[in-house]
């Protein structure tokens, strides 16, 4: 039998990455192309085109699987609500499957991510294991038992949401919450702590870098740790010890084999993932507090590679 | 076909409740003993006894099933740690099934409850349900597609130990956490809550109980608040308070259908329930902030009864 090939698909607030990939991780068909200032209906025909474009490129391919940022009801296909895209309440899979003509599927980006690392990166291997995408926002992924959890219908592993200040600071975008870990840990919040931090601090690296009129973001406070900067590690230890307190909760939960965390903000490793270590050592019941935590194996690719899986997977079933 | 029937055991701090359950939540055979001063030894002797007994009286019973309230082991039957007993790393399953002589299981307390309102009670037809059981501590089950998920090893669903304020108090106990909601909403905390209320308002029911030298605990918290005492129906809005946000952070992980609260706390019924409820409303993403919250349908007796049916799960997966 020759290979089956399936389609991912990663739409995300600024690009569309689109692959086709064959029994592993590895794309053997890739395109890229700007999703910035698309309309619903826009944002539809493109996703159709490129993946359309992916197909004519690799005619085998037998389903495809789209990875949107958004809320929704996985088994219907219907996007529920996005923060970045203009996607509320659309039948994203049937729009998509009667254009394209092939089985398919969507999910969340995340549970996608979740899905790349445990078939083929760093929770290989774990029956049980979560992930967090650590970017604008603060994405999750949960796997039980060797499948992707996704709640009664398909809208939860939503763990940016999972408290940790009980008054705290109103959550981001459509999240009513008060004191998510998102508004702490997220890239948005350690680039707006740094900010923070550049103005109490004017004569630390990240105060002259703001002097100098440089944007301070999570990157800015990653270079600036990176250097020595006692207010940026600063910064980052404080990300640490709330992003660390919400994985105590989820130790506490799932007593998973291992937390994975990705995506942009894990280029700083271990100046984050030591402090989020420390605190799941010190506050989560035994045995959890030796829940392993590891950096991703995927960056961006992760998305493709998991929604073709997806894809694939969800075609096994249905044979 | 007779009707199987099953053992089911219940351990707890103070009183060990042994019963034997055909296909159904009534008990055919019931029994009750103290537990209260028992050496690690004789509580194993104890359990061997009850259960002995109960057998001899339904000689036709299969299997038996026992709960403690510990952290546990599930696949190997082994108890890790407790609070209020004296079972450390003991391998209880075994142990019991040579005394016995019948296939036995043992899990966690509140694993068994969440299984008895699965299965006959408050999560009757759920696919995804929570429990949480609110005495001295708070004890978690979680049901997932018609199963206990109990994490890699059996030792999760603590969701007594999710934690709702980063830089909260120490944890009861065991739990080396800090701000977990079991250290606000158990009944230990809002009877502490009771005591400092009754400091601070003399003049309340809650003030005049203590005056006359009455003990305040969560009961009388209870009874004070049903009377109308604003200083006791303080008290418990703010248990509430905390025990909402906890569910917060639940339901954006779990996306449950229902989440059923037991346990001798809830009493309280609707006093506890309401603000619980509205914080869910309030603060949980859509569309999981509109997740029921119910009381649980069994008193104590859920112990007896969830251990019976695990016994029977578990005897029918061997078949």
């Amino acid at each position: 039998m020759n290979q089956v090939e399936t389609i991912g698909a990663d739409l995300g607030g600024t690009k569309l990455a689109v692959g086709v990939v064959g029994d592993g991780p590895e794309a053997v068909f890739a395109s890229e192309v700007s999703s910035r200032g698309y309309s619903q209906e826009e944002v539809i025909d493109l996703l159709a085109d490129q993946i359309r474009e992916a197909r004519e490129a690799r005619p085998a391919a037998v389903a495809a699987g789209v990875g949107i940022p958004a809320t929704l009801d996985f088994e219907s296909g219907h996007a529920i609500s996005t923060v970045n895209l203009d996607l509320v309440d659309l039948p994203v899979r049937e729009l998509l499957s009667e254009r394209i003509g092939l089985p398919t599927v969507i999910d969340n980006d995340a549970n996608l991510a979740m899905l790349a690392e445990a078939l083929y990166g760093a929770a290989r291997g774990a029956d049980y294991a979560l992930m967090l995408t650590l970017g604008t926002g603060i994405g999750g992924g949960i796997w039980i038992g060797g499948e992707l959890f996704r709640g009664a219908h398909g809208a939860g592993a939503e763990l940016g949401h999972v408290v940790v200040e009980i008054d705290g600071p109103r959550c981001q975008g459509n999240c009513p919450g008060y004191g998510c870990v998102e508004t702490f840990a997220s890239g948005t919040a350690i680039g707006r702590q740094g900010r923070e931090a550049a103005e109490r601090e004017p004569d630390s690296a990240l105060g002259l870098l703001a002097a100098a009129g440089s944007g301070i973001t999570a990157r800015e406070v990653a270079s600036a740790a990176r250097g020595g900067d006692r207010a940026a590690t600063g910064v980052i230890e404080k990300a640490g010890h709330y992003l660390g307190t919400a994985l105590v909760s989820l130790v506490n939960i799932f007593e998973p084999e291992v937390i994975v965390l990705g995506g942009g903000v894990m280029r700083m490793g271990d100046l984050l993932l030591e402090p989020v270590r420390q605190e799941l050592r010190r506050r989560a019941l035994p045995p959890m507090n030796r829940t392993e935590v590891v950096e991703a194996e995927f960056g961006p690719e992760a998305g493709v590679i998991g929604a073709a899986a997806l894809a694939r997977i969800e075609l096994e079933k249905e044979d």
